[in-house]
């Protein structure tokens, strides 16, 4: 049996690994490139899996106390100027409407010189301005505080260079942002939405990371602190899978967000923010994927039983319908991982094989194909996607079909788990202690390290963990310029911190604290 | 006891309905206007009532088979062009981006003059186009249809006159889009979703509505039939709340979506598209809102129980709050109208007092005031937003905390459908029947009918539903101008009608249809 997708991430030919990502974006059927520049098609499976994201992280936004509320697509070009380091970060690419009609100017439809704006407006590429605006108007006293709000949107960000779902001019996110009274709680609230989406990471997608604190220099524009989630990809690079920004009072001052504190003067307050996006799915892809598709996590997957009816034109396939339709309906009616089952009976006019093999290919954990023979002895013959193959055979097994329906949570729960365990196993064994000085790590990284400007391909790499004295200003643009000699970065200061330091891999000096250093997406 | 809403719907002062209209969604906390020109902010309460009515219809839109996708929110210019009337209906309100990066000229934050776009991008009124063009690859054959997808998502059309909710430049909504082998199953699936809008008006949003087609002059640009639901609002004019297109093959010609037939020639598709929005917010408003507020039917509010402590700073507080957070928690688990009941015990530091007017102004469905007396008897006192005074006292009901929680599921159902038969008796008595010529019709309209331009206050005058002729082209012009004078339009033909007709009220001519007239929003 050949792999079910057209291109192998493990040849060794070092262009694989994005081949063999793109080929999972076109073969499950996740997403495709749209006629305008820079921007994706999210189709049906991809979009399911979003909803998923969706439906499970709001819920523990929730659970924070956040209320989502939705903020207006254009903000004036005037609200940028007021927080400067922030237009500084975002200024290279936005998308700027300057009209507001079209208008047929000799026989060609174009831009209306008479409907131009007074003031342009920017389509978000994030939404700190515009919400810091309303919360100027929301917060007048301490009992105002906390305030924390989050919506879910699509931004705009120009790109280039575009690589479905990891890099977008348009994408889908959330994003929240909290305003408080001091420091301390909006730092604490900073902190909070790190830790829901490190969970959530583990728990819904699977997805082992590392949370930790961005050096300096990969802040985002206007922050005092940022956090990443860090996920290691099958490459060995690593993908920012969701960020969260302690923003001090620099949008406060820009914005005048203050309230009435117990002095009775107003003080400025201290705010947050903080977002996921589709990029996730570009992680799950890249993480769980094989050769033969994609191996969606069941906490995620839209579909996680699909029962294919092996039907022939002929009269048993009434009974072989009727069988798998009281399948499904058993199953959706039981639990697994605290949510009704989702199962499919995928009656599409198309051949079983081709259908079995696009459910491979887009990741359905457990597949199900049903002939009349299963049927005549009440059987259920599936397959794992998490454990298709026995070397080129495809592995399959069979139950009756109540043990089948009872033994389904604790299968997809194994699933879940094995997936995760997977992925931890290779994090684990991938952040390098033992490479303490910048000899080392420019003898490690400077072979193999020829792969494309994009960031494909090149020899598994992994991360390295060492210590460092966290030099800031110039000491740290001269770090930042050595480590893009080797195509790396500083990724993040992991939370989780020994006492004791070996000294820094870059100065020499006493290290002050532990970083991963790695290529990334 | 006063009105709790600062302004009343029913003094009889002419401008007094958007008056009231706008207070209520100010006093409810459901919106505010944003600083961007023709923007809203949607607030918590206001977006929770979406999140209700996407997680409402969203079940409904993929029991009919379709699948949720995502497209981008720009669409090249050229697309436009490509369906002439489309473009005739659209062109006139687009926001267009010109330019995708920002520049610091003379110090002043400006379109970069170096990042023009070569061809500007339309951010999406409607997606017809865009989506079309994604058909076009991936129809083949008769196999891959019907072929039926939907997004949720933001669109923009410019407006220079807002009202929240009712008509704003940037609007939220979802649009459903399917292509078809034939005419018969695309005006079937036209028909379906317009079915199901109504079905979700009455059962969900409590809004009794008239389903029927558009008459020519009001179709959408491009379609062959335009079906819409209309419902009564308490000022006696009708909000189209949702509209359903059977496109023909036109966007299929324009778009290249074509499929090979049985006889192996490539045949264009036919295709429909059909959408519903946040103005559906304003028609829950304008519906079922009061002097005190608006009410919420039960299906559709984000909190359908709210449980208000009395809280003194004294000892007895912490028995009362665990008393309603058990009270709260069993009430969660309880099912009514299919799902888990909403309940929250508001904790916020807040008067008492303060907290349940906030309440009744936000329209929960019902509101418990818990004092210690109320917990020492294990009793629940509360209100029912729909039947909330006896004259000018507000009324309160006791039960045993057991019995009420058992009761809970029938109180809501009870709430709910008493909404829609107050609704659906207001709508029935006001669509008038007698009113058969066109005298009448000027007569009846003539009369307290200066009303404000923006489509405000007048007498109560309700529908008109007569006989018509169903002139075309020049002869439905003249109507229209006719109608106009008297500020009034054609709605919709309802589906259901008679077998014979009374003559035309416009023409004296046989009648072929009835049709409804009235002011709109």
């Amino acid at each position: 049996m050949q792999r079910a997708l057209s291109v192998s991430r493990t040849t060794g030919n070092k262009s694989t690994f994005p081949d063999w990502y793109q080929a999972i974006v076109r073969e499950a059927d996740m997403a495709e490139l749209s006629p305008v520049r820079g921007s994706m098609i999210i189709k049906p499976w991809g979009y399911g899996v979003w909803e998923r994201i969706q439906q499970t992280m709001d819920r523990r936004i929730k659970e924070m106390g956040v209320d989502n509320c939705y903020f207006p697509l254009f903000i004036p070009l005037g609200f940028f100027a007021k927080e400067a380091e922030h237009v500084d970060g975002f200024a290279k690419e936005m998308a700027v409407v300057t009209h507001h009609r079209l208008k047929a100017i000799d026989g060609k439809l174009q831009p209306d010189p008479d409907a131009k704006l007074e003031e342009p407006l920017i389509v978000r590429p994030t939404s700190e301005t515009i919400i810091g605006d309303a919360f100027s108007r929301w917060v007048k006293s301490h009992r105002d505080l906390p305030l924390k709000i989050n919506q879910w949107a699509n931004v705009v960000r120009w790109e280039m260079r575009t690589r479905l779902f990891l890099r977008t001019s348009e994408f889908l996110w959330q994003e929240g942002h909290t305003a408080h009274a001091d420091r301390e709680d909006a730092l604490a609230s900073t902190q909070q939405a790190l830790e829901m989406y490190r969970e959530f990471a583990e728990t819904v997608l699977a997805l082992p990371v590392v949370a930790g604190e961005k050096p300096e220099n990969e802040r985002f524009p206007g922050a005092d602190n940022t956090y990443s989630i860090e996920a290691m990809m099958q490459d060995g690079k690593a993908l920012q899978a969701g960020t969260s920004h302690y923003l001090g009072t620099s949008f406060a001052r820009a914005q005048n967000i203050r309230f009435q504190g117990d002095s009775g003067e107003l003080e400025y307050c201290h705010t947050s923010s903080w977002g996921t996006s589709t990029r996730m799915i570009g992680g799950l892809i890249m993480t769980h994927g094989d050769d033969d598709g994609l191996r969606l996590p069941p906490a995620v997957a839209p579909r996680q039983i699909v029962v294919v009816p092996m039907l022939r034109d002929k009269p048993e396939d009434a009974e072989v319908l009727a069988f798998g339709e009281a399948l499904v309906k058993a199953l959706n009616a039981t639990f697994a991982l605290g949510e009704p089952i989702r199962a499919l009976l995928d009656t599409k006019a198309q051949r079983s094989a081709e259908k079995r093999w696009n459910w491979v290919r887009r990741g359905a954990p457990i597949i199900v194909e049903l002939g009349p023979r299963d049927v005549a002895n009440g059987m259920v013959s599936f397959m794992r996607r998490d454990d298709l193959r026995d070397g080129d055979k495809v592995k399959s097994q069979a139950l009756p079909k109540d043990e089948f329906i009872a033994k389904a949570p604790a299968l997809l729960a194994a699933i879940q788990q094995g997936l995760f365990d997977e992925a931890k196993a290779r994090l684990d064994a991938n952040i390098h202690r033992d490479i303490t000085t910048w000899d080392q790590l420019a003898e490690y990284f400077g072979t193999g390290a020829d792969e494309d400007e994009d960031g494909g391909g090149g020899a598994f790499k992994g991360w390295v963990r060492a210590a460092w004295s966290r030099p800031t200003g110039e000491g740290l643009d001269a770090i930042e310029a050595r480590l893009k000699t080797l195509k790396l970065t500083l990724r993040n200061a992991p939370m989780d911190q020994p006492t004791t330091f070996a000294p820094c891999i870059f100065t020499g000096e006493p290290g002050v604290e532990e970083i991963i250093i790695g290529r990334a997406y």
